[in-house]
Parts: structure tokens; C-alpha cells; sequence
């Protein structure tokens, strides 16, 4: 049975799962590759994943059928299980509680040859609409405080199956990254009474170097100390501290700027591997005013090595001003 | 020319080198193997690195030529410079300053065909005396606020010469890793006047299920909430805040260790690629008496994934239990 356990010098949760150390590709350098292998997320092998949660297809056909557009499934080898306790032990100076949580796959498409974004928008509305019907069903369970959507694409960004899905962990803490986020907007807020994320979309409007593209309800930035070369975010205009109560009129101009820019990231960078993670508000506390989700999407061009690792400081050879204005003038 | 920028969010400096991005291995993912090439680090190529800064050669020999033992070179494509300004700029509510440092690479032996761990033990304690002097060297330019001491070993790990070596970085800035730790050392020494390694330590020792192997001068622990398999610390048994000022009389005791703990993680795990990274304080903080300098040695058997990425919470699918006890039990 997984568990959490926190490091007793910095307050840094990590989830010991030993389930996870079943999978064939761990421990392996060389990965083999999926195409053409066995995929149980194609139309037909609908039985060979654990029974949907939530699906899009015609009305009326069944559940665990072919012909949808759109499952959300169980993931068959979950890093936290929804049976764990949530029980918190001390061990003299350390800390651990156990492995609750949700561990989710956001099926996609049925289309096995074709990544996120080569799909039509709708396909990638119908994503946006999933990730928020899943958080708002689970966060009806208190015991959860976060819940963690991202995206593995390729192998080098930590795939293990090539068709287009991404995840959903929902854990019993306020992850570390999010954590952070929050006090600074927090103290931001306590002192100005304004979002610091709102304040940063000023800045960034008032320069535009930086702007990747936008529409009438998002934009896309390259942000102004980026870890990674092509470190994009995707942010509302407006403020809105929650994805799921964000007016779902909104997820068909997400969607189309969302495209537009994984299109350009897969055009100028010749198809990377990449990951996209949604930062949104944590269930349990409340911060409608001051903080402001986005995603943030890290194409996979550069290995973090043993300097990135032990400071926490990251080298990136491409200023976000270089890499915001290759993007723009990729011709789609 | 190199600059640093602060996160405005989060207080996470990041250096944006576009000199790296010359790199030629930059932007692939399918590297070369570097087997075979023509290696700068070999005797009779002195002249293809920037001219030495410390070396360890038979009496007499002129620098530059054949015949060392250990060299220490800047590194070709440095992600600072010693040029740099640390001049502090805000633009808006940004913060930046100019790309101080130094980058210098550790040419630990001549032999391009032997990893760290298959060296005699007498090349790991002329390492450990290459990072002392050069600690000692450095702080004396009170411009530094930290040196970064780090290898990566095997390309996955972010090496791009398979020869032998391992770098040094000296910061303008404490980075946010080391500042993390110093913070919450501080904070335990306020409120108990005890050094809060030394007390994981005592910890460790009463229940010894995390410990690798030890020996008079030093202990190797898997820590109680690893990020990583196999993820091993080496710490001095006795006090130590600073690694340069730890009585060179311990190096042959730490090499020891060292060498014994690098050929169990070789041996157990087929020689992976690792990374390993030394924290020990910064150059003009004052915290003698709570900080404890170790090293910490990551082997790279997992990738990091966008849940990693955008979490900050690690998965990691063996417990320190059966990592160190796995590790204890290999036949060196």
C-alpha cells in the first residue's frame, strides 16, 4: 500500500507507491518503443482498462463500448489508491500518512495516430470539459485538498503508452508547487489587494515581447524566468482562481488558443515530447481572490542534471523573448 | 551574455545562458554516442580546454602538458561568467542581475574508460581535495554567495563528455534548494539548539533499516521521504557545517565511503547513469552551528514527468527500506 512521507528538514511530500514498481518500463534506460504494440486505449480493448468513470458517446450505447469520443478511466497502476487512509503518523522526527487519493486517465481520443494537438478543437474542448466534470465530482470527497491534472506526451517527458491521454491525482495534501504559489499570492494580495497573476498580465500586455498569442478570453506567455526553453503558460484574461467554476463558455476559446499553441511548439521544435500540468485552486482552502489558475506547458529539449537538481536553480539557454517571438512567427 | 531572473511568483532564480545554446548537443534528443570521438579531457588534448586552474601533476611538469593526475579547467560553454556584472535590476515587477559566476569542470582522472566508482580510492580523495581548494579559492571573491558542486554521470543524466568529470558552479545568489534547508536548520536550531541533521542522524542510527554502510568519519543513509530509488546521502557522523573546512584528514575516510556506496548503486542497479550534488554552506552566511553539510547521489532510473514538473511531489515506486537493505546486500 502506497504512502506519503515527508521529508523532515523541507516540508516536501513524496508518495512511496510500491504498486507502481510493477510496471514493465520502470527501471529501464531503454524504453521500448509502443508504436504498433498492443493498446488498450484504442476502439475495441475497451475491456482491457478498468471500467470508465466518465465517458462522451452516443446516447444510449453502453458503458465500456466502442464508440465514444472521450473515456476517463481508473489508472491501472494508480501511485495513490482511493481505499488509503488519510491517518497521519508520527515517527519520532518524521512524518507520513497513507496513500489516499484518485489516480485517473483522461483518454483523449480514440484516434491512436494522432497527439492532442493535430486533433480537431472540439476534441480538445471536450478535454477541458472532462478535467472540470472530474473535479467537480471529486472534490465532493473532503478528504482530498488537491487535485493534480497533467500531461505526459512522448517518452522522453515520462509516456508509457503513446496514445493521446493525459492524468488527473487527486492527493490529501496541497502540493509543494502549488503551496508556494499560494502564499506569494497570499502576501501579494494581503498588501495590494490586487492578483498577482492579474498584476503580471499588465506587465506582460504593456511589453508584449513575451505574448506567445491570445483571443478574447486567454493568452499564451513565455514567462519572464522560465525554467525550460519554450516554457509556455496559458492563463484567463479575466481573474479566476478556479478552472472548474469557470463558465464553461469560456472552453471553446480555450481550446482554440490552446491548439494554436501546441501547434506552434510542435512546429518549431519539430514535434518535442512535452508536459502540461493545470495549476487551479486547492479544494479546501479559500483563494477566489487572489489566485488565478493556468497551465503551463514545458516542452521536453533540454535533461535536468545535477545542478537543476541539487539548487532548485535551472540553466535555460533560450530567453522567453527569443522563444515567445519564434513561436508567434510560425506560420500554421 | 548570461543573466539571472527571480520568478515573481515564486522566488526561483533561474540563469538564462545563451552561450549554452551553442552547445551542440543542446535542442537533441537523440544524442550521439560519445564513445569513440575525440575527448578534450584525454592526455595529450590539454590545449583543447581553456588553459588549467588547478591541477595535480608530477612536480615541476609545466601546466597544460600530459602527466596530471587531476585537472581542474573553466568550462568551455560556462553558464556564468566571471565578467558578469551582479548589478540588481527591477523592471517592473521583475527582478534581474547580470550572469556572475564561474563554471569550472573537475577532470577527476586521465582515464577515459574507468567511471568515478572504478577509480583507486586515492583519485575520489584527490577529488574531494580538487572541490576544497577550489571552495577555498572562490570564497575568497566576496561577489559569490554559493558554490555548486555537481556530477552528472551517463548521458541520461545530462552528462555531454563521457570522460570522467565533475563541474563547479559559484553563485551570486544562495539558490532556493540550499536557502530551503538553511531556513528550516535555522528554524530547528532556534527552537531546540541542536543541529537538526545531527538529530536525522541519531535517528537514523537507532533505527538503522536506512543505513547503506558507514564507516569512522561518515554514514550513507537512503533518507526517510527519497524523491528517487536509490537516492542516497552521505553525511559526516560528526558536526560540520562546511565541506572546505573539514579536516582534510577525513577525505581518505570519505573516499572510502564513497567509492563503497558508488559500487553498490553500480553494481545493484548495471551501472546506471547518477547524478550526485554536494550542499554545504553558503559563502558569507554565518550557520556554523545548524547547517551540516552531505552529499546527496541520485541514480537516474525514473524520468521526470508533468506530475513531478507541476507538483513538486515525487512518486517514487521503492521505499528507502528495501533501496538501502538492496544495497547493503550487494557482494562488493
Amino acid at each position: 500500500m502506497a504512502e506519503l512521507r515527508k521529508d523532515p528538514i523541507v516540508d516536501r511530500w513524496v508518495i512511496i507507491s510500491e504498486e507502481r514498481g510493477k510496471r514493465p518500463v520502470d527501471y529501464s534506460n531503454v524504453q521500448p518503443s509502443l508504436r504498433g504494440e498492443f493498446c488498450p486505449f484504442c476502439f475495441g480493448n475497451e475491456s482491457k482498462t478498468p471500467g470508465e468513470i466518465l465517458a462522451y458517446r452516443p446516447a444510449g450505447s453502453p458503458a465500456n463500448s466502442s464508440g465514444w469520443s472521450l473515456r476517463v478511466v481508473p489508472n491501472k497502476f494508480p501511485a495513490l489508491s482511493i481505499d488509503g487512509e488519510t491517518h497521519r503518523v508520527g515517527e519520532g522526527m518524521f512524518d507520513k500518512m497513507g496513500g489516499l487519493g484518485a489516480h485517473e486517465v483522461i483518454i483523449e481520443s480514440p484516434r491512436h495516430d494522432l497527439s492532442l494537438e493535430e486533433l480537431p478543437e472540439q476534441s480538445l474542448e471536450d478535454c477541458f470539459w472532462a478535467f472540470s466534470q472530474r473535479l467537480n465530482d471529486l472534490k465532493k470527497d473532503e478528504r482530498f485538498r488537491y487535485i493534480m491534472i497533467f500531461k505526459n506526451h512522448g517518452e522522453p517527458a515520462g509516456a508509457t503508452l503513446e496514445h493521446t491521454h493525459s492524468q488527473l491525482i487527486a492527493l490529501p495534501i496541497v502540493p509543494e508547487m502549488v503551496h508556494e504559489e499560494l502564499v506569494a499570492a497570499r502576501r501579494h494580495y494581503e498588501y495590494k489587494e490586487r492578483c498577482i497573476f492579474c498584476d503580471l498580465l499588465a506587465q506582460e500586455f504593456g511589453d508584449t515581447r513575451r505574448i506567445v498569442a491570445e483571443n478574447d478570453g486567454f493568452v499564451a506567455v513565455c514567462p519572464y524566468a522560465p525554467r525550460f526553453p519554450y516554457e509556455t503558460w496559458i492563463l484567463p484574461k479575466y481573474h479566476s482562481a478556479r478552472f472548474e467554476a469557470n463558465g464553461t463558455d469560456h472552453f471553446p476559446s480555450l481550446a482554440r488558443l490552446f491548439k494554436d499553441v501546441l501547434s506552434r511548439i510542435r512546429k518549431y521544435l519539430d514535434a518535442p515530447p512535452y508536459n502540461f500540468y493545470l495549476h487551479t485552486s486547492p479544494l479546501q482552502t479559500e483563494c477566489d481572490a487572489y489566485y488565478h489558475w493556468h497551465i503551463e506547458i514545458i516542452p521536453k529539449t533540454t535533461k535536468l542534471a545535477g545542478f537543476e537538481q541539487g539548487s532548485g536553480c535551472y540553466i535555460n539557454p533560450t530567453s522567453p523573448e527569443i522563444a515567445a517571438e519564434n513561436l508567434r512567427n510560425v506560420a500554421l
